[in-house]
């Protein structure tokens, strides 16, 4: 199902690639993806939707259509109509691989291209990565409050359009969930789906045990009935005990079998069904559950022990209710001069967060001796470091804290690769289920501290000293020069 | 650009699909989408999305694709997949127009179908529906806010997804919004499409003047101007003001012309700008204003007398940032007996506002002599009205408090109108800018103390004599006897 999304931008990014034309600007330029602030007042991000992003690229391509469509607005001339027929993205691309684990201010993305090119690729590199990042940095959370019990998405049909649920079902396991119910995303993605049946099963039944029969002979490998229906307690488990026990009597091995609850009391309605299915002798049967959870629901279950053993977690995870906007953004570092190189630039604002880091940039992660993240560091793309070396880090706002580490005592590793280069794409495809792994270790990275859900410990992101000294430089020059041609807001 | 979507729905509704082929069930049911809840803390929502809908059934189809992949999950027999091969709609489907106005409660669509078909459709359906009606209602929200000021929508990068960017566009132009940034939503629906440049176009010129100069000679016909980028006081509003009266003195007839601003303290600077703007003798230059903007900001910035003559409201709006889910919801209502009649069905809940309106139903919409909305009325499909006679209306959780409306002095409409009969389409379709039209109107219909953003009236939803006593009965047979079968959860 390849889509063409070139005309997935804001009409600005269409005028000014006309302006860049009509004042035969083609120079250089350096655009960086980063985001200021964690999502969910949390400790980190999950970087996503990377091969979302290689798709557009790979179909960016103004069609004959979308040639008339433009032409018909009455905003666009036809040398420059004529000059996107032959449209095709010609530039670098750098960025985090998917599934990593990411903080605030660190480019997860690098675009190196022709300003035109660059200027309207920014609407849907963003609208891609800020859907999935936001929704895989939920679920992460989600999964990790449901520590080693499985968590299933199915919010599809509370999600904000069909891409929201077939992204979101993907960043979702990306992030640490075992399946989704969303059949589509299953196919497109080779992803695990799952899924039993709904309150409308039991009712097209005469009764409740007839449907939990029925049902146990069509499913008998997978057999999860959902007791919520009329009774938990006096209908509900008695009939699934019943079934079970019927099952055993006819010689079916239970295999993968249990019960669905999906309202009322979550924590006394687990733990006198649990006791009911251990005294029946089903201490095999698993018990999920369902009803507008979310990481702070599932954490108050866990901590008043309801006997829960599989959760489906909808809505609250599929739009990232309680923040359903990522926010990053897209913004220069570096253009072009006559001689080729690139000057770093920086965008200055009243709010000291806003204001960004200039120039041609590479991105350390600082492992510490456990292997967990110790720090970002980023630096000029002319630096080198070495391990051999001890490396000094220091906090950008608050210089006087600074650290040394030991050689031996510290690991670097570069996340930024090389997606595209001179348009072609170099990266080599993961399946999602390979991203999903990653990613798996990717959060074993993180200290606990740092994924505890409220007041996490912070990760610093720290700037290395020329980078540090350039930045200053230009904010200083800018203090005493209004407009300096390096400096915009 | 068809998308077959067949895959687009929970597992879940394939696995009872499958239970209800083997169990050679085929009966027809009525299920009906309604939400509970008006969003936003408000008093009314915007239907929408029927035209995706539309689509969606028209393209349902399992693809040979789509059954070599149900195949592959182990799940499927060869006869059920067989069956799926020759799947299509059979059934009837009615609907509330897009753009009407709604409220909690009332049935909006209503699908009338085998069981199988009308459970695939479930997920999809509720997709569609809850994700357009949420965006249309907080545009309409929105809308409400500027008044006579007129709203874009440019939100796409902030958007969950590609489809939320564009069909969140395409529902916010239907509820007020005077056009998009989005492109592509503007090719797809023809609806208009808006946006002049962003900081970086500043930033790619030596100094502010030149690029506002540049920008005036490609776009004089419509030169709005970003006056943030430096400082807009001292530097962006003289600016645009000397490119003005430069365009002015070249001959050039300023038609469409103004300034944007996107930070500050937009109640200061936008009058600041105002008397700078007049002053100079372009009273007629629009300013712009744009920067996480949703309904309670722009009410405010109106209070205090900003001098905005535009909005541009992007992420609150494009995710419904303060209720990012609808909440419909897809009930069963009467299931087929083996006489081919309709025996209504209840879900029963322990929380009363769960509790469903059983039976086949149609909509009348009750309007008063001044064409506002009196009340909706639900009532059974054998009921019929007469507008020459009384009509009584009762609050059905309240029911002493009644009122009697005499011919004259209301008039009756019926919400739900045919869409699909036997599986084909019989619904003219409409234009999106007809779409925008008609919910103009539906706008008017709403009393100023139901559109109110906090507190408002709340619209009685009434139910009728026959309906309320069938309601009532079926509730006491089922508190006398646990589990009779026309009882669900």
């Amino acid at each position: 199902m390849s889509r063409n999304l070139t005309l997935l931008t804001d009409l600005y990014e269409l005028t000014m690639m006309q302006g860049y034309y009509k004042t035969n600007n083609h120079k250089k330029v350096i655009f960086e993806v980063f985001y200021r602030k964690n999502p969910f007042g949390g400790g980190f991000a999950i970087a996503c939707g990377l091969e979302q992003i290689i798709d557009y690229i790979n179909n960016l391509k103004f069609s004959e259509d979308d040639i008339s469509y433009l032409k018909s607005t009455g905003i666009f001339s036809d040398d420059f109509l004529d000059y996107l027929k032959r449209f095709r993205f010609t530039g670098d691309i750098y960025a985090i691989p998917e599934g990593t684990v990411i903080f605030p201010r660190v480019p997860l993305m690098k675009v190196v291209a022709p300003v035109d090119q660059a200027q309207l690729m920014e609407t849907a590199l963003l609208n891609i990565i800020n859907h999935q990042s936001l929704i895989a940095s939920k679920a992460a959370r989600v999964c990790f409050s449901a520590g080693e019990t499985p968590v299933m998405e199915f919010g599809l049909r509370r999600a904000q359009g069909p891409d929201s649920g077939i992204y979101g079902a993907r960043a979702a396991v990306i992030a640490g969930c075992v399946g989704t119910s969303n059949v589509l995303a299953g196919k497109m993605f080779d992803i695990p789906v799952m899924g039993t049946h709904a309150h409308s099963w039991i009712m097209s039944f005469n009764s409740e045990y007839e449907a939990f029969k029925a049902y146990s002979k069509l499913y008998p490998e997978n057999c999860t009935l959902l007791v919520d229906t009329y009774d938990t307690l006096q209908s509900g488990v008695p009939n699934a005990i019943r079934v079970f026990k019927e099952m055993q009597e006819e010689g079916i091995k239970l295999k993968s079998y249990g019960i669905r609850l999906d309202s009322g009391d979550l924590a006394y309605l687990t733990k006198r069904a649990r006791a009911m299915l251990d005294e029946a002798g089903f201490a095999g049967a698993v018990i999920s559950a369902s009803g507008d959870l979310d990481e702070f629901l599932i954490e108050s279950l866990r901590q008043q022990s309801a006997a829960i053993g599989s959760w489906g977690v909808g809505t609250k995870m599929i739009t990232a209710y309680d923040q359903p906007a990522f926010g990053g953004v897209y913004k220069i570092a570096a253009i072009e001069d006559e001689n080729g190189n690139f000057q770093p630039k920086i965008k200055i604002s009243e709010n000291t967060a806003k204001i960004t880091d200039p120039g041609d940039k590479e991105i350390y992660r600082v492992y510490d001796e456990n292997e967990k993240i110790f720090a970002d560091l980023i630096a000029l793309r002319s630096e080198t470091y070495d391990e051999t070396e001890p490396l000094e880090l220091f906090d950008p706002n608050e210089t006087w804290k600074r650290t040394t580490l030991e050689p031996g005592k510290y690991r670097l590793r570069k996340l930024l690769v090389p997606v595209f280069e001179d348009g072609v794409c170099v990266y080599e495809r993961k399946s999602t289920r390979q991203i999903r792994d990653y990613c798996a270790k990717e959060k074993e990275t993180l200290w606990d501290e740092v994924r505890r859900l409220i007041n996490p410990h912070e990760v610093h992101v720290d700037l290395s000293e020329p980078l540090f000294n350039l930045r200053n430089e230009m904010l200083h020059k800018h203090s005493k020069n209004k407009i300096p041609d390096d400096i915009m807001m």
